[in-house]
């Protein structure tokens, strides 16, 4: 990362007539935002090229892998940066969100598409000649339109203003999930990493995708139930799902299974952000035994995963089991 | 254009899962976003090509060449939309800001995103198979990035909530109107038109950028003389260059000029909505006889570009002649 930033910085005194203290500025802006996640999503870039070659990557593999990865890990930010933004936040990881911080505000948005471009900056650096490029700009393109399609399900679903829960539905619950996390966290860095090692059959990419939606999926439910019932001290962060009116697993499963009155009690205290309707809802939550309903979902979703990875032939599917087991009975 | 919407939105239920009601959403939002303007840029690109080849368009090529038009429209449409949240801006083209409509908001910001995707889809869709679409994606990608750059520029020196003449000079405001206008409404539609009509010397395209930048400096010098001097009743807007803190031509060579006292008096006085210290900037601006050193400076401007786009022989010039003409001396 820091060679890509100082590539990224350096280019800009020198193609684009970036005067110092802005080119500081974005070096700022990138070090604020890109690098502090887990790097789950670059590792996998890595991971996966390794794993289609079956042996450890040379270290000119390794720069183009990583560099990968790091492009997804610009996407990241790309996307955080403007979606908390959109969602009124305050924090992320435990700081202020970027828009939050002094004097930056609507700047921001800015800033947001300046890191998306950066994405094909590194890619025009060390792909041009590859024989992947094009193949490599148009995931990045399709990926991020799928995400910002989902992005729209999702705030055009579940607006802060609006709680209607009559919106809020397993179907529409697996298509927001679908395309606003799975496509970037879960198939874009296996699917860059598979285009990287030259894996070409079409069929091995819609395997792939079919395995690691429905992984994006389950992470989204585990994040759900994180987020509500998880530990501030272990997660590190305390959840707002309810008060925000999220369109989440629980609330979705509450509603399939809530009698009448359970309904009508959930219609009249989701989406406000005092504590006490807050514990109204996690009190049916409780009732409901969504816990337990959880524990049996994660029990079989790992088993089908487990299963659906067994089967697939195209490559060693270990680069699926690791990233399953990355994230099984994760408790932050 | 409509086709293109057409074939954009039909997509979004074939291949992207959209449900019928967010399709007619981003119809609309393309439509009330994307259309509204002179399509001076998007002509451009058809102009450039007809004018290389020497001859009328057939169907198919002309059908290639607005298409790339329409995309440089959707470009604007996606920069306008984000500038006007960062500038929290009213209106545009009289009608108001997309993220000013009821129940929009920082929605907007995913909205612009959208644009923005439209963009590569389109690419995708009708130039995929052709030899220039790798050098399309990047042209796109170039010019997005440097006018992310001159918006930075633009931004950080003249925030609107901190007064600071000392950081308004010539160089600057050159800097920014290069790349935050000058790249995308001049260089772009003329080189994704010269890009479409086989033109591959470096050169022409080294040519054409000068030529180009300049004319958008002129451009740019135009609009800030008419936000302050023009006519709202034929320019259709009313302008807010000093208020809102902007970094223009006339306070640039204000500052050049003033005297001491004048300059005090612009440090006092400019940056502020009150039409009190309005009318004392316009005040100065007249004391300093800036309308006729603009008329000097147009009809200098005016001639260069005639001699530079004289001594240009890489195609016929008349494109950037026609260009010249639609807005040399222009009232709005
Ligand atoms: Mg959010
Ligand atoms: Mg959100
Ligand atoms: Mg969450
Ligand atoms: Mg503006
Ligand atoms: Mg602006
Ligand atoms: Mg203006």
């Amino acid at each position: 990362f820091q060679q890509l930033r100082t590539e990224l910085v350096d280019e800009l005194g020198a193609s684009y007539e970036v005067p110092t203290e802005l080119q500081e500025y974005l070096d700022y802006m990138a070090q604020y935002n890109v690098p502090g996640g887990k790097l789950n999503r670059g590792m996998a870039v890595v991971d996966t090229v390794a794993g289609v070659k079956g042996a450890p990557l040379e270290r000119a593999e390794y720069f183009k892998a990583a560099a990968l990865g790091w492009c997804v890990e610009f996407m990241q930010a790309f996307l955080l940066v403007a979606d908390d933004i959109m969602d009124n936040s305050l924090t992320r990881r435990g700081v202020p969100c970027w828009y939050q911080s002094p004097h930056i505000g609507m700047d921001a948005v800015n800033d947001a598409l300046i890191l998306e471009s950066f994405i094909y900056i590194i890619l025009k650096k060390h792909f041009r000649n590859s024989p992947h490029y094009v193949s490599l700009m148009e995931t990045f393109h399709d990926v991020t339109y799928r995400t910002e399609l989902g992005q729209l399900l999702d705030l055009k679903t579940a607006p802060a203003d609006d709680v209607d829960l009559s919106r809020f539905t397993m179907a529409k619950y697996n298509q927001i999930v679908k395309y606003k996390t799975g496509y970037y966290s879960f198939f874009l860095p296996v699917s860059l990493g598979m285009t990287l090692a030259n894996v070409n059959e079409p069929q091995a990419f819609a395997d792939a995708e079919r395995i690691l939606l429905d992984m994006g999926r389950y992470f989204q439910i585990q994040d759900d139930v994180l987020d509500c019932f998880g530990d501030p001290a272990v997660s590190g962060k305390i959840g707002t799902d309810i008060q925000d009116n999220k369109c989440t697993w629980l609330v979705v499963t509450a509603l399939e299974r809530a009698s009448p009155d359970q309904r009508r009690a959930l219609e009249n205290n989701y989406g406000r952000s005092d504590a006490f309707f807050v514990e109204a809802v996690k009190s049916i939550y409780r009732d409901l035994e969504l816990e337990a309903e959880f524990r049996a979902y994660e029990a079989a979703a790992v088993a089908e995963l487990e299963a659906d990875i067994s089967g697939f032939d195209h490559f060693d599917a270990r680069v699926f089991s690791d990233l399953l087991a990355k994230i099984a009975n994760r408790t932050k």
